[in-house]
């Protein structure tokens, strides 16, 4: 049936551009060409090792690739010194420190990301007292509430429902069907689509006649560069707000709880969940389905891993996993231990 | 960049009332005001001890934040009968057996949730013999579905979409984007952003040409009073109905497979799952992540702890935590043995 | 409050045809009627053993439940050949080698899916160059982007967004607020409500002024029959395309991420979470809350348990469950040591 696989790039869903040279090439990967091709040889866009053609730039970035490598037909391949001498004959090499960095950049100028179009879709409702920036891109039914502001060369998708006074700085992204409420945004933030920021956070008191929603009266605030994956949750915050630290990566239905706090660079992947009012320090990664509890403290750089269930503070710098948590090597020393135990 | 934490209840977000006399305060608090105040004294709003000035209200719950109270400039604080002689010169003390309940009404009489306004924008789609009673407030693009039954001050978020012949009674608030269909919601059921409700549930037969979806004829009943958190799911029954108790409150990305039956008073935190046909009794709390097998009964006022797999019947106010669930006890006993197992 | 468990198939949420035959309802269950009623004997409908009469077929298909085979008043059940004589006087069986297959045809019989209905509602937006087949439903404020291809037969719901040059294949249903983008679809593909297709995979590279967003240039495949829960997402790919196989069903709040490859008929249940780059052959079952770790194989048949965590391949047929995954035999057997120790 439906043929997987034919170049990435489909042009049917990416922009294009180029050809470039090798220099401009060389130049946006900040790597060093190495070979017999002139600094003027065209390069028409990107492709993997194995179905690269002289007109395509490459990429090598692990060593189980070699042999492909070999048998490579690409015209340039990305990749770390160690491997530049690998590069088949008639090859260029363009030798980096961070090859995947450099790839990167390179892919982006083959297929950039088409700029906001200053154009509103006449079904967009927008609401009064809207402050909007130059170069904003509204899609079909977005809705805008009253006094809300949007910075300069924000794109808001379709069904996008952005609550009264929301502010977004410039050139954030709005995926479709987002709701956003209770929220400050800085610039560069963006939320792929289904995400939902600003509801209520889950917090109630027991009554006499049941639970009593307990007034949330904090908000969302996403710093600059922070990106939210499609259909995460993040509530706002009860007394104080609720904190996502600039740079902060957060992946596919993630949750994030009232009045918790992510530092700066932060990666939270997948299905992993933060409880409520609980800290977390800069540059800390939380990996798939891991879970924190609310009120703890979670050190820089620490590393929590799949699965995790962290119910305790975690050291700056540690590496945990299980559930409960403890350190990487305690936890496969008790993997191990058991299976000795079990087998006898 | 942004500035977080300044007072709670931003008025660009929350509606505000007041101020309001000492007295009426202690009566929403259900507290027993101490001190030199006057009743008539005004009061202004909620803030929490570090940044409360004397016409705020302020609040104390654990015994954490004592020094704080030392050292709040709050003109009044709620708090339980321990700490109440703890309160600094010129602070009233609002002294409740429930604080955290007396807090919530309090801060609640300040930011009361706006009522339905009885609006119903023009680009809603209204199908056919619909009932909608009085002082409903329907929001842009949200879509309702023939014979449907809105219940008075019911609040129909922007884009969400009510199936055909759905049943909402009074007072319920559905988010913005929320899907419903197949359903029959009580009064002052609330939807979250996102919720998904009445979908087939995961129900297939092994046909010889792969599998064959197994009708799903039964509906979700939702009693009163049930919340339901952003992008959480619940499918509809097959050959019963999915049904959630009076009361209980799920949180966001929760998943109710078809059939189970959830009591009264549950709580469901963030990312749990309960697989069809599970019958939950009431008062029971599953916290975060925890997943609960198919076919099993879990016995009234049962604690199923964060990230908990539970493959059998748990009994009634039994607590639970591990995967395969065990009791807590045993859970952490297990947790000791092994580290020194491990240690040796 | 609301009467939970009327007769499945509430005629307000349920299309409903009928009566029929004994001869016809046999032939449609590929059953053999026992018993002493015509072949001409009508039916009317579907009910559980316990609130059926004579005019209903109902179901047996575990032993569980044989107390009430006994008791019922239905007029015919389906059940297998063991128990073909267990039923009540003047019941007609209807055996069958495969009740459950049986059963569901026999109900789908009575509740049939209604056909696309070729109606375009007019507040749907339709791009420029959108080839639309015959017989397709478009549901309010639909939005399909420039150049997408829709085959005959397809519904889509309110609200979804079709993004440009998306092909879906006949007798694709797309629920309410689905996202779609990037993504090419077979026939009879199914996205319930909410579902997020064709976003950007979670790649960035590390820059000097922190994460860089890599391109994602691969595309969505979702072969013949695919069926996928609400609120799941499913990431586009990098440089290859993220492919799920035909016939494979996957459940609410999965996530797939980018380049992973599911093969034929698989299921994966509500929850679980496969990585980045992973490759799971046909006949897989991955069991609710588990996560695969990126870059593995999982072989042929293999069946991933619960909340099982797999960070390595795992082979063709085996069983793994715990988390780290493991056979299941020495899952349990684990669990079995480690509370014999703890007992001492």
């Amino acid at each position: 049936m439906m043929v997987a696989d034919q170049l990435p790039g489909d042009s049917r869903f990416f922009a294009r551009s180029g050809p470039f040279t090798l220099e401009r090439l060389a130049e946006a990967a900040g790597a060093e060409a190495r070979g017999n091709a002139g600094t003027d040889t065209l390069f028409e866009g990107v492709a993997p090792l194995h179905a690269a053609g002289p007109q395509h730039v490459s990429f090598l970035d692990n060593r189980r690739y070699l042999p492909l490598l070999k048998e490579t037909g690409a015209g340039a391949v990305i990749l770390g010194p160690a491997f530049a001498d690998r590069v088949p004959e008639g090859c260029t090499a363009l030798v980096s420190r961070d090859p995947y960095l450099a790839w990167s950049r390179v892919a982006r100028l083959f297929h950039p990301v088409p700029p906001a179009r200053a154009k509103r879709h006449p079904t967009a409702v927008i609401g009064e007292n809207v402050i909007i920036g130059e170069q904003v891109e509204i899609g079909p039914f977005a809705v805008i509430g009253d006094g809300a502001q949007i910075g300069d060369g924000c794109v808001i998708g379709a069904h996008a429902t952005l609550g009264d006074h929301v502010v977004l700085g410039s050139g954030c992204r709005i995926g479709s069907h987002v709701t956003l409420s209770h929220a400050l945004l800085g610039e560069r933030v963006i939320l792929y689509p289904g995400v939902r920021i600003g509801q209520d956070g889950f917090g109630f008191a027991v009554g006499p006649d049941g639970f009593e929603s307990v007034p949330q009266l904090g908000r969302v605030i996403l710093e600059d560069g922070v990106e939210v994956g499609a259909n995460s949750t993040i509530d706002r915050g009860s007394m104080r707000d609720t904190l996502i630290g600039a740079g902060t990566r957060i992946d596919n239905l993630v949750q994030i709880g009232h009045n918790a706090r992510l530092g700066r660079c932060c990666i939270v992947v997948s299905q992993a969940g933060v409880s409520g009012s609980t800290e977390i320090e800069d540059f800390v990664t939380i990996a798939a389905q891991a879970g924190l509890i609310g009120h703890i403290h979670v050190g820089r750089k620490a590393r929590i891993g799949a699965q995790c269930g962290v119910m305790n503070d975690v050291e700056a710098g540690a590496d945990v996993i299980g559930s409960p948590a403890m350190p990487f090597r305690e936890f496969f020393r008790n993997v191990a231990t058991l299976r000795r135990l079990s087998r006898r």
